[in-house]
């Protein structure tokens, strides 16, 4: 089972590593990190360094594609090179997959044309203008295409993709395995839960970085 | 606040991104990779790899210290060169942590003893080696030691962390931007949870694994 995952500069870390966690623990298993260039890629607040092992053409026909987002997705939504992976890689994929604001990747590929999807929170509307019906869940399956919400909802993604590939079963163990038993501090995980200041305070902050 | 994440040969990605997704967004935050040597680390199944920024001992004394776990701790239970750098960053530092069996990294390391600790649930009884007190929670807090289970509780870990250092308020605000509002499609994380077969087949493969 080929899984590619795409870096990119200003990649979110936790997008890529969480399904990676899940989904290299599949039967047979081959995860490649790929990239324009194989080498290193860095993330966007410059402190972790993931080395892509080939390059993007170099893996055209994965059966698991998973985009991971991040801050740099924005510069590639007119890259060709890119989208031209993700077109091709999803002609004959069986799981096309993205986390967070990879599915704004997913969709100016094409991909997701018509179909609903998810994103991070603070992007889930622009995937209104590839085509996609925006929605608010954690994961959302259209046939083979699967979009996850921000950065941490991979885990929650690729443990159902492993038990639709491998069964309950496997993906009950792998679950065990990476002990995914989530207890987090705090209830503040979406926009419904967290307090309304600190989602204002955020939005504010964030349209000032986008300028 | 200066960050060590120190990596070994056969680590645990997500023990190490977890932590780092969350920490790095602290304020003034700076997340350093170090090694043994800086370069390229790989993980257990050879399918990734992270470079390493610094030598153990280029970052002496950082503010946090976060020691992932993985496969590899094994052969560096007496390691005196990963065991002194822990020891001495341990001497400085303002919180000592870790994620899955990097716990018996610290127990090696003598950062444990008389302690309440916990680690990943197939090592947990081993940090009693340390003179720790194994114990089952997610995340165990014993001063400014804080030991955390399995592989993805380093993100519960973190937030508690994020909390304490920044304050509620920010720290929660990171959950909201990581969007952590975890939907596991299985409630099997644990071996309270999973069922009994399961976690008596992962005892049984992992005891031959270690022959």
């Amino acid at each position: 089972m080929d899984i590619a995952i795409p870096l990119y500069d200003r990649f979110t870390a936790l997008d890529a590593i969480g399904p990676y966690e899940v989904l290299s623990r599949l039967p047979d298993a081959r995860v490649r990190f790929i990239a324009h260039e194989p080498g290193p890629v860095v993330t966007v607040n410059g402190m972790l360094t993931i080395l892509a092992e080939d390059a993007l053409e170099d893996v055209p026909n994965p059966e698991i594609v998973c985009v991971p987002g991040g801050w740099g997705t924005r510069a590639l939504l007119d890259d060709e090179r890119m989208l031209a992976w993700i077109r091709g890689a999803h002609e004959t994929s069986e799981w096309t997959t993205s986390v967070c604001t990879g599915s704004l990747l997913l969709g100016a590929a094409g991909v997701l044309e018509g179909l609903d999807a998810t994103s991070h929170w603070l992007e889930l509307e622009a995937l209104s203008d590839f085509g996609a019906r925006p929605t608010g869940a954690r994961v959302v399956e259209q046939g083979k295409v699967i979009t996850a919400a921000g950065v941490s909802s991979g885990i929650d993604m690729a443990l159902m993709l492993a038990g639709q590939i491998a069964g309950d079963e496997f993906a009950k163990s792998v679950q065990l395995l990476i002990e995914y038993d989530p207890q987090p501090p705090y209830d503040s995980g979406s926009t419904e839960k967290a307090p309304d200041e600190i989602v204002a305070n955020i939005r504010t902050l964030v349209a000032a970085m986008q300028g």
